[in-house]
């Protein structure tokens, strides 16, 4: 390795994260010196209101212009202010001025990756974003490196922890949305927009991340087809418990073979046999599911967010990037060269579960039966469900394009027979 | 990257796994190229039995002379012969011819890691080895880097398949030992020398490789406390899961602090609660779960062995291997500055199960009761279960030193309230 004292690290954000860097690194110094070959030294922290208390945070290295601790010439920096800018603007300045850097800001990655990647190529320099997926969960490197000689078939995440500990609370306790919604919001779970949470977006963000690390093609946010949580019911839930099955806000992305390959990424309510490893993710943890064509099945499990995971994600990518540093090398860049096409969700295949309300007379059962032939919609299940003016018929379908189902709901909408479609949910793991 | 042609590959071993990287190599050609930057071609293969057929393999690549395969100046040596030699040989001639090497053997590498990873430091050459722990599990490299920034506090895995399948049937079928022993056998899963896998010999192993990742200190085989599955019981089964535990072969390595800091590896069955992650790792599944300061609570699941899942890890180290040797860069070497020693199984400090057959009369809870006070062992939980002649003691205590845990049971031993010591065993993961 090069003689070198130091490695400088300029953070741009002082909030939990940014503080849980700077304790971290004061409190690790002697190993982190031993595991980079040099000590690493903090030289400012960037942050919007330099009135703010910043107990952990040495006075001194505040400071309240961003820009100017971005292009301080530091060896890293770390990003993990959020928001697409300034933090995007300040990135691209940080690399153009030859620093590493490091970040967590899974929107602008999932919005604008690839100018980040080539500006880092541009530049020379290193891109690490370990923190931007589920958090402390090392993820990205085991995929980008690990199974670099495999191929991946398919990721499903459970990646956005707030939804996964209301799906619990609503799963375990038999509580209605509103309530886990509001259980939520008071212990300060939420997102300040909660729509990023409960309408599936912060899932969809990471959905395109690992997307475009499994495949090697790029995906941005847009490519990615969301549903949230906000209509799931304690009916859905119950009716999952009752065929073994719970309900889990999935990321999931997965390669389509045949005429015309392609990936499908996507993010909807899903549900779930009770025996998948997926299904016993409890609370505000994370956990993401590869599949690949050699190694098989893999899980990844931990925590999804907090100060500490975060940090300790975005040290393990610092301690990368100062080696690199030290020893003149780059970690790996974009890897694009599949060019596969994001397909639309229609042509997504997977398992349903259909709840109907019903009339309670002869010939309900064939004219509903009928609707999924038409379609080309086999069923797996049909249970009828009471009877008289409860009537209600809940349905498995096998294996079908999202397109046929969708086809299918839409006649039975049509039918005199149905009263309502009471829920459609896809079903995956089996 | 610097103009390569080529990146070429010796296999020592043809086996499942050396079959299994040939035909990946084969069949993942163009995006092992796009992903290494240059295409990987297999040399030759090195084998015992060049009579036997070896469908997979191109015939013109088998040699029966590894030393002569080790030697021949290819980029890189992947070693899946196992065993100490010749694979101890080759693989320091191959290092000292200039190539790296890539490795699936724990046995070796917890003997004798120490002299593998001086030979590579020495002649400036990789040395990887994510196959070695846990198969296709992505482990050792987010142990090495994911978490380079973390201190790790504590690993605790499942990582000899065949126990765990054993251990799996025991618990849902209520099978005896023998009967599963019978079955793994004849399913074809134990090594041809049983004592690796059920007196936890293959445990140990991997324990060593992680306590050295984790810890970065030198850990090596004989430095594990091991005890077996041969001693578990129908009945210590039925026991745990009337208090809702279940019985895993688990390799642990911990940190201790204190006024004597140190590791302590050890490898035993191990009752854990049934809601902890690693109790639903079912069958012939591997998982390691780790606990670090920052990251909290992480695990990794998935298979630990057969051909093309060991080949899938194999396959991610040459490419890293290989992206190195096109760049002029190393990999991590090995780590071992906090020098920590390894302390004796008498000072690691667990929970504990004991079962004990009493005397049906006056006074035998308060005898028994005296051996634990005595050793200064507090007792948590007591369950007297039957009468008459069949009375039984369940007890299960707080905290305590295996020391203190031993004494007692030894003090248990010599009353004559207690007819027999029927079971003793470690609680974790509360």
């Amino acid at each position: 390795m090069a003689a070198h004292d130091e490695v400088t690290i300029a953070l741009l954000g002082g909030g939990t994260v940014g503080t849980s860097v700077v304790e971290l690194v004061r409190e690790n110094a002697g190993d982190l010196a031993e595991r980079v070959g040099a000590p690493l030294r903090v030289t400012a922290v960037a942050v919007r209101d330099l009135s703010r208390a910043r107990p952990g945070i040495p006075g001194e290295l505040l400071s309240d212009d961003p820009m100017a601790v971005a292009t301080s010439g530091s060896d890293i920096v770390v990003e993990v202010m959020g928001g697409i800018e300034p933090a995007r603007s300040c990135i691209l300045a940080a690399m153009a001025a030859g620093s590493s850097v490091v970040t967590a800001n899974k929107a602008l990655l999932a919005e604008d990756g690839a100018s980040l990647y080539e500006a880092a190529r541009r530049h020379g320099v290193d891109l690490y974003f370990e923190a931007s997926v589920a958090g402390a969960i090392p993820l990205l490197r085991p995929l980008r490196e690990s199974l670099a000689g495999d191929r991946v078939r398919k990721v499903m995440g459970i990646v956005n922890g707030t939804t996964n500990f209301m799906l619990t609370k609503m799963d375990e306790e038999g509580a209605a949305y509103s309530d886990v919604f509001y259980e939520a919001n008071a212990l300060g779970y939420l997102e300040a927009d909660p729509s990023l949470d409960v309408d599936g977006h912060d899932a969809a963000a990471k959905a395109a991340i690992l997307a475009e690390l499994a495949f090697h093609t790029r995906v941005t946010l847009s490519d990615v087809y969301v549903e949230g949580i906000s209509e799931v019911t304690a009916d859905d839930m119950a009716a999952a418990k009752d065929m073994g099955f719970v309900i889990k806000l999935l990321a999931i992305a997965e390669l389509v073979d045949g005429d015309r390959p392609g990936v499908i990424v996507r993010v909807h309510p899903t549900m779930l046999p009770r025996a998948h490893p997926l299904a016993a993710v409890r609370e505000s943890f994370n956990a993401v599911f590869v599949e690949a064509d050699a190694a098989g099945q893999l899980m990844f499990y931990g925590r999804g967010a907090g100060g500490n995971p975060t940090a300790s994600a975005v040290l393990g990518d610092v301690v990368a990037a100062a080696r690199n540093r030290l020893s003149g090398s780059r970690g790996p860049g974009e890897s694009t060269y599949t060019q596969l096409p994001v397909l639309p969700i229609g042509q997504a295949q997977t398992e349903y579960y259909v709840n109907l309300d019903v009339a309670d007379r002869p010939g309900v059962l064939a004219s509903v039966a009928t609707a999924f032939a038409d379609n080309g919609v086999s069923i797996q299940v049909v249970h009828q469900e009471g009877h008289g003016d409860d009537a209600g018929l809940v349905v498995r379908t096998h294996r079908a394009s999202d397109a046929a189902l969708r086809a299918t709901v839409n006649q039975l909408r049509g039918l005199d027979t149905v009263r309502r479609v009471v829920g459609v949910m896809r079903v995956e793991g089996e």
